[in-house]
């Protein structure tokens, strides 16, 4: 600690959710007088939706402001020294003091810090290909990115949009798209769209898609992408087929982005996210903390580490940080995988293993498939859902469940990310107290369906 | 057991969900040459949803039938000799047999058991007050109650409909009623409507019914219904106000149907509903069973019996029952009070205890109430509703949550529910990995956000 200063000084890198939820319940519990807060952002906007800006490019959000949770004039109204355009380019760990550069000035300088929060967030993954960087190809990440696509479909006379990847980003997008009114082509490395599932989960969603007039093209790798005299995007190139695009959207993930924190040496896991304990302190770093997409979190079922960008967790994150910095106590015990998703009215949830999940981490299991319904057979709008679960072998604790339908399946999939953090099994599941009335569900809601239907085979196949 | 027959006979008293499914689940286990079923009800339907009557009244079901799960000629097709319209009138346990009679023919036999299982539901409740057996005057507890209600609604030309009691069937019925382009009143006894929720949530209630143009009476005990000169019914009083009616709707709750088990000196519990074990055996005898809205269960909350009549515990019950009786083995280790419900578009659900129910058995609490929206703020259609969450002081164990919102809001109760049987404290719900994206939830679950509330305010006061 730096005892130079009457206060102590904490540093954020990233004014997203993490950093600045960080900040701001920091701020909570340790006023002014007692913590200087100075925050750097590299970009110009602070604490907003990343998972939004599909639903702004969509039409379905009109304002990019109303995707802004705090704006920098608010965090610094909170006596936060938010400083914007601003990238930090060094970590200096023994000086305990960064390095940052002002994007407009050029200027760099060093910034001492007692207590140090990193949260730089992921970076998309763009392919290593000719022509990915050509007028019409967007990335989705940022605000700025957003607003660079919101742009080109301004000015683009043409009406054919290429997605590429059929994740969560890859589909929400496919929807933006043809709510806009676009032909859309989802071009997917996998067998099946969102791999997030088991590929016969997956396969639902492909048929909905398809459903929609959307076309899906699985088992193809993207090789380049072709432009036209104009030097706009043309066409997405695959390894046998051309598929011609007016404006071309990449949605093929992410990668935490953790160049500073390597280059300064701090433990990075597997998939190259930062290594926190519980209080998510980076490890071996007393002063040091690290949370959102940039940091690697515990898998509760498999019990290994994953990297899971996601709004709601940077959230979480920055909260116990904030907490832990501001003199309290927060943990931050880990995540059962829990997403949920939609593509118009299909929605799509998962939570715990797939089957490669757990074949991977050597847990047997019995997989079943169900069939429901939303609410009671008949009652209006009733909607089919499938239901897949995973429980394991002889002692039938729950591993995973997937979940396809339409209104009402989604959040459905909350009741196994509460089990499946209990740690109960297909059994227990089977007599839970689950709301009932027609309207909401059928006399055995379709989790307790399989519940039920896994219990029987564990007991079965024991 | 009975030695002189070949086959076990098991003798099933009471035609719907608990009874049918004990049967048809002990029919999957042992076939016809090994159990012989008999099944008595002396109504004229089998497994059909009670819950469902409401919706069928209002128009949203437009056939009866679609409210019938199995028919008796589908019992009958999987061996079970289901005999309609006929009452058991006696048990005699030490015989090991039953009295009948036959509704149409007044005849009246023993048929002897091995095995017993008693699934007579509940009876409403009527007021015992002059006129409320007049024609008009109409409860919604069967089928052939929805007919008579129907067959009323035909033929009356006046629009005002009185509903007495504002529980779950009160409510629904005010929503059947307008839908049907009726006036309706609801005249109820409590403070607010929803007892089974706190005054302050049932007030959100209150305020959503008269916005949808439901007149609501508080604190009114209805006294006497007068007839006109036809005879029929023309108003509701109460002890100060008269409330003119051209149908009354009774929903004024139910009590369990157990004037044979009490006959027979089956053991009964405070609320005078059957006392079983685990294995819903009751209790001090070895071949008799009961389920469904005849019994009292085991609220894990509180650690006290209460008499909960829904058609997902008596489906629950009559499975464990079946499978007992089948060979297998299966408890219910009770329940933890989940209830949800809709009146036109707010939906209203609640689990756990209640603020008095804690007092009640000895629990002091922490309570909290907050706002949130069921998707993000910025996504369409994002609607309010507010969540009210009771911790147990110093421990933070979950101890019930009530929600009133709109759509999206009933269905969260799972997460407590799922959270209340695991017994986890209000902090441990705070990290919890809900589903999240934009048309799901905000980046907090309203449920979470609850909960840091709670978790802060057991803190704070321990």
């Amino acid at each position: 600690m730096n005892m130079s200063r009457a206060r102590e000084r904490l540093v954020v890198i990233g004014g997203d959710a993490a950093g600045m939820s960080a900040a701001s319940q920091a701020r909570r519990l340790k006023g002014p007088g007692e913590l200087e807060i100075v925050a750097f952002e590299r970009g110009h906007f602070t604490s907003y939706s990343a998972c939004g800006i599909p639903y702004w490019v969509g039409g379905d959000v009109t304002d990019r402001d109303r995707l802004i949770a705090r704006t920098p004039e608010e965090h610094r109204a909170r006596d936060i020294d938010l400083r914007l355009r601003t990238e930090v380019t060094e970590l200096d760990l023994d000086g305990q003091r960064v390095r940052a550069r002002d994007a407009d000035t050029g200027e760099e300088s060093w910034t001492p810090y007692d207590r140090l929060v990193i949260a730089t967030g992921a970076q998309p993954i763009r392919p290593d290909m000719p022509g990915a960087d050509a007028p019409g190809v967007h990335g989705v990440q940022t605000l700025d990115d957003g607003q660079a696509l919101l742009d080109t479909l301004e000015r683009t006379r043409g009406r054919r949009a290429v997605v590429v990847g059929a994740g969560y980003i890859g589909v929400e997008m496919a929807e933006a798209l043809i709510n806009r009114g676009y032909e859309v082509t989802v071009v997917n490395r996998g067998s099946e769209p969102m791999s997030t599932l088991d590929p016969d989960m997956g396969r639902l969603v492909h048929e909905a898609m398809e459903g929609l007039g959307i076309t899906m093209v699985n088992d193809a790798e993207v090789t380049k992408i072709l432009t036209g005299g104009d030097g706009r995007v043309r066409a997405v190139v695959t390894e046998d087929r051309e598929f011609p695009a007016d404006v071309v959207v990449l949605g093929i993930g992410v990668r935490p982005e953790t160049a500073l924190a390597k280059a300064a040496g701090l433990p990075l896991g597997p998939h190259g996210g930062l290594l926190t304990d519980r209080s998510m302190r980076v490890r071996g770093h007393e002063d040091i903390w690290a949370g959102g997409d940039c940091v690697e979190v515990l898998d509760l079922v498999s019990g290994q580490d994953r990297h899971i960008p996601l709004g709601t967790h940077a959230n979480k994150h920055g909260q116990v940080i904030g907490t832990n910095i501001g003199g309290g106590y927060a943990t931050f015990p880990g995540v059962v995988g829990t997403a949920v998703s939609k593509v118009c009215d299909l929605e799509i949830a998962r939570t715990g293993l797939r089957e490669k999940d757990a074949h991977r981490v050597g847990l047997r299991f019995e997989s079943v498939t169900i069939e429901s319904t939303s609410r009671a057979g008949y009652y209006p709008n009733a909607s089919p859902m499938t239901v897949k679960m995973l429980a394991e072998h002889r002692t039938g604790r729950l591993l995973g469940v997937q979940i396809v339908g339409r209104e009402g399946a989604g959040k459905r999939v909350d009741i196994a990310a509460v089990a499946l953090t209990a740690g109960m099994t297909a059994e227990q599941m089977t007599t839970l107290d689950l709301g009932y009335a027609p309207p909401f569900s059928p006399v055995w809601d379709p989790v307790l369906v399989a519940a039920r239907k896994a219990a029987a085979k564990v007991r079965g196949t024991s």
